[in-house]
């Protein structure tokens, strides 16, 4: 590793003249100056406006606001350059290079201080606000925080509607200036959902201006803080934060001295830049666990996509009024298709360990769930139903050389979840669990907060905390989104935060979602998108369900490889893998970690391609994905060891492939390929090829 | 322990006539019928109406309502007499003696049932609803309860306003109809407070009617349920139930089967009568413990009063913004005046041992209060502060004999305790101790509930069968007012739950108060208090605090006797049981724990006698307190040993006392007596007498 930190201290002189910032390569620069008392940034990119004038501010509950009467103090500069190595990733290494411009200014009225720091790196911009310990701005109740993102022009935005609870929405791409008009139709049904009025919407943003610059706007290391949104003045194009409220609507409290999230705007004009960048990554903390050897990366299955179907039931019994510690199970009458049990779950691990699979997702093995919903003590974590012995089928797993995966699901019962937590942990520690799979479906409750508030995010980091402690890796899905925090703690191992292939089994994913995803919501890490549903006819699972699966096979395995995660499920059910058995073998095959990742590919909605080299071999793995329309990709491997000879075996969409109607055409092959090859391949509308490159001996 | 059930059961008559149940000594009647499809019920004595036609019912959020299109179905009588011991108590034993009618009504459109069971004792009646399993009733989300209780004309009662966060009001008297106007004036500030629009009082609501009965409207173990408050048509005289929100405004989910609380109401023409009640208890189920061997009765000390008086801090540093496990104490500067300090706390240790206390209850010496309210993570229950030595204090405490008592303020940060609650537990434990304190002052945080909502209820509840886990005994200061489950739970040793001697180092407790609570408060529970503040010129502890406690040195020692309570605190300091050291004698000599308890003499808000023999030993000790006018005492002490003689030792009022200017004049003196002995006493206002009486061997 190397590290480079230089440190430039100036007095600034009281005209308010803007400061600079230029990035390392000198293609951004942002400036942060005080117009008319108000704290104001603009950001450039080879010296065209990207952000506006654009102010900063909060205002409080308990004391008087920081919004406006501001003036310049001490201004400090410093560089920054080294390079870290995370426990798992797209690469093995990851630079960290920027430079720093940390601003103090002076409230006249109060003489209060607020410090602003900007980094700015290569690919874009990160703000925070800093709150330094003094009188008059302690144990801060947070109204709101006014941080402004003034676009230049009506841009192109790859968008979801601002929500206090959820995110699993399909994205919508529009202008600005449609969002307002777009929002209702946008805002599908969700078990849990608080519209935050239009226009607004989620971050991370993705958007690209006429002139083919992509921009998006997230937040990066959200630590005891509510999560971010954004609200939008569509006359002026100018977005404004907005927190989430908890069951008071008190948007965040803060202790000083404190800093806030970084506000982060990325700018570039290629898309695969905003792909490749670790700029998330890089402004939260070094990781702060001591020991990590026991993190790693987990290709599973999972007894779930025939509960997801509905061909099979998480309850043991049907539906009725359960009291936790008092219904004896042994008494009900079973459910008849009750899929955590021992011999189907047997059945699993006789598939997964065969082809390779370190771990066995299971839902539905514990007490609760046939009255599972907004309850005080819905769930057990400890007790398991009458049919599915843990010892019994973790010792059968370990003899097929697997573990299970831990899944609790909390039902947003979330003082249920923590007054069992400890418990519910060193349950699945002393079972030989290594993984736990949260969830957080409904309304928190009884709490009356929001998914995204700040007492929740605390309690998501706080599971996160206490599971490294019992060496658990944690996937929370329904959390907030993520912001890169899985640099600091790496065994938050995968999250949802998104809509996922479990939308699939009803409503469905439209084609460009998986093209957007890794623009948008990948970027704060990485996604527990359970891909790999290759019978798109999900009546074959359950006869009574006829949802399609709006995906080719081809797309479903390029997922492995463009949908970057150290968590990948195979989400269908072993039927469907004994069906597409030369096509399941990629997902056999594919790595999960990596030493390098190359984006050759991409355009938002459209098509994402990406070769990444296996963790510590040679072997490399291509996808494509393509999204609303058909691709010809032309790509050239001159990743490729010099002079060495690659065996490539080719996953594609047949010509004839249709997601619709034709989704298992696909061709396999294999050809020779070195340095210098080039390949051109086809792929339909959500189509996709994947391709695995393994050197000739 | 005697015991006898009888069981009759009669298949009902479609027409709708009153059954009845009578309690067995005959003097009360209590009919239920359906009325135009609504369940009704009334209560007589000696055939006298009590209770008017009076309706019952709930109405559901998630259900058709169950108010109407009722009709009777089965209707079973029983009847129930055992007597029990409890592990601690006024009596060494309890006569457990009622009639029950179960009645079974059917809603006719929705086809579903509701059984009402009502029992009968002596002095009351207690009714409660209870739900089976069936369709159309399951996992219930209640938006009201609608109980009416139609009282026969516009009664004096003693109340205090509705509230959903506390009882900490001073008692107001007035007739029914002059509720609504009082009720502002009556809504004395507190650190947390939600009206129930006036008309509306609190439970346990005592009335006297124009013909000298006692009436109580209170509720019995309130398990897993909302508490009840009760509002007035004060046009009518009929009380309504109206139950403890959630955050979302939601008053209860309950899971079929299940039961409501006891809905009381007691009757009595003699006011002692409803002192000696009971019911409550009996209304509750039999201890759940199994091991009760570790539950013993306290006289406690504490390092208190001096910071309630404002002369010393709870908090080890001045105010500031802290950060739990980051703030380093050790560098903070330590306030002049932290109070739970090892030296003294030594000094208290020495002084309590000497006068025989067993143990020391210290608040502040933990880490947070510097910063305590309506945080996240306000308080850490393991820590102690650096000039707060846990393990050379207790040593030092159990080389005296003695054992420090626990304190655990929340602020009402619930999520935060509870996150720590087994740590804090298992420590507590650790270290020797073996009573917590526990405190919710403020507004619950971040849930946004109620103190008194179901999940709270539940939270509480919690605490005490965690506790029972570790063996502490529990005192919830600020959590719901108790409801008898001290008999389920007998290590439930306290509560606050009303307005305690605390307030007397500000802003007070009227004379009447102590007159009231043992017909109100008392009724579901002992509470802690906290009596014994012998130095009324409050400026004596803190010489910047000017406040008068409006007692006098009599009445206070009496309030060990007549405010039952198995955990007694001497809540002033050193010095001042020093300057009154020969009253502080009754103090150190009065038992804590009772084979018997005679009421002598009793009326609401004038004056309660009562003589209590202690536990295992011949020793009786009388307690007189009046208040609001002075009161002349004529008892006889027939209750002695026939042919025995004793030493009467007799703390009384002088003639010149006066709570407010003269309130430490007072006489102590010695008389033999026997059981033919008569004594007549005099009393101020706010006065009283104690008396220890002892066999001369």
């Amino acid at each position: 590793m190397k590290k480079l930190i230089t440190l430039i201290i100036c007095m600034f002189p009281l005209l308010s003249l803007a400061e600079e910032v230029i990035s390392p390569n000198g293609v951004l620069k942002a400036k942060f100056y005080v117009s008319e008392g108000k704290m104001t940034y603009e950001l450039f990119f080879h010296e065209k406006v990207i952000v506006k004038p654009s102010h900063l501010g909060l205002e409080f509950i308990n004391w008087p606001s920081m919004m406006e009467d501001f003036e310049m103090g001490e201004v400090e500069y410093s560089s920054f350059d080294e390079t870290w190595k995370p426990v798992w990733g797209e690469t093995s290494s990851i630079r960290n290079h920027y430079n720093e411009m940390k601003v103090t200014v002076r409230q006249q009225s109060t003489n209060r201080h607020l410090i602003i720091r900007l980094r700015i790196f290569n690919e874009g911009l990160g703000l925070r606000y800093e709150f330094p310990r003094q009188e008059g701005l302690d144990n801060v109740k947070i109204k709101e925080e006014h941080t402004e993102f003034a676009m230049t022009g009506d841009h192109t935005a790859y968008w979801i509607p601002g929500d206090y609870d959820t995110d699993e929405y399909e994205y919508s791409i529009s202008r600005l200036s449609e969002i307002r008009n777009l929002e209702e139709k946008a805002r599908t049904e969700n078990a849990t959902q608080t519209a935050i009025p239009a226009p607004s919407t989620q971050t991370s943003l993705l958007m690209k201006t006429d002139d083919g610059l992509y921009l998006n706007i997230h937040e990066a290391a959200l630590v005891d803080y509510s999560c971010m949104h954004l609200t939008l003045d569509d006359k002026k194009f100018v977005f404004k934060s907005i927190l989430t409220p908890d069951s008071k609507g008190l948007k965040g409290f803060i202790r000083c001295p404190a800093v806030s999230p970084w506000r982060t705007i990325m700018v570039t004009d290629d898309a695969r830049e905003m792909l490749a960048s670790k700029m998330i990554l890089n402004l939260n903390e070094p990781c702060k666990l001591e020991d990590t050897s026991w993190i790693h990366p987990v290709k599973y299955m999972g007894v779930w996509w025939e509960m997801m179907t509905g061909a099979a039931s998480w309850g043991y019994a049907d539906f009725q009024a359960i009291k936790l510690g008092e219904t004896d199970y042994k008494k009900l009458k079973p459910a008849a298709n009750h899929a955590a049990n021992n011999n189907n779950v047997k059945r699993y691990i006789d598939f997964a360990s065969k082809h390779g699979f370190s771990q066995l997702l299971v839902e539905g093995w514990n007490e609760g769930w046939e009255d599972s919903w907004q309850k005080y003590d819905n769930y057990s974590f400890t007790k398991a139903y009458p049919d599915f012995n843990v010892k019994e089928l973790q010792a059968y797993a370990k003899a097929h050389g697997m573990k299970l995966m831990m899944h609790h699901e909390t039902s947003a019962s979330v003082f249920n979840y923590e007054r069992q937590l400890q418990d519910a942990y060193r349950f699945a520690r002393d079972n030989g669990y290594d993984v736990v799979k949260s969830g957080y479906v409904g309304n928190i409750f009884p709490y009356g907060g929001h998914h995204f508030d700040q007492w929740m995010n605390n309690h998501y980091l706080y599971c996160i905390k206490e599971g490294a402690k019992y060496h658990l890796m944690i996937n929370g899905h329904e959390a907030v989104r993520p912001t890169g925090l899985c640099r600091t703690y790496p065994n938050m191992i995968g999250n949802e935060s998104a809509r996922g292939m479990e939308f699939q089994a009803t409503t469905g994913c439209e084609p460009k979602h998986v093209c957007i995803l890794p623009f948008t919501r990948l970027q704060g890490g990485p996604m527990d998108y359970t891909p790999g549903i290759l019978e798109m006819d999900v009546s074959k699972v359950n006869p009574n369900n006829h949802a399609h699966v709006k995906a080719t096979v081809c797309n479903q395995l390029a997922l492995y490889v463009t949908l970057y995660s150290p968590l990948q499920m195979a989400a269908d059910v072993p039927e469907s893998y004994e069906r597409y058995a030369d096509a399941f073998k990629f997902i056999e095959d594919v790595a999960i970690d990596w030493d390098e990742s190359i984006y050759l590919e991409a355009e938002p909605a459209e098509f994402i391609t990406v070769a990444r080299k296996a963790k510590g071999k040679d072997d490399w793995y291509i996808g494509s994905v393509s999204g609303q329309h058909p691709h010809s990709s032309d790509i050239s491997l001159s990743f490729l060891d010099k002079g060495r000879n690659y065996l490539a075996t080719i996953y594609c969409d047949a010509k004839d492939a249709d997601y619709r109607n034709n989704p298992a055409s696909y061709n396999i092959y294999q050809k020779k390929v070195n340095s210098k090859t080039r390949l051109k391949l086809h792929t339909v509308e959500s189509g996709g090829y994947a391709i695995s490159i393994k050197p000739i001996e």
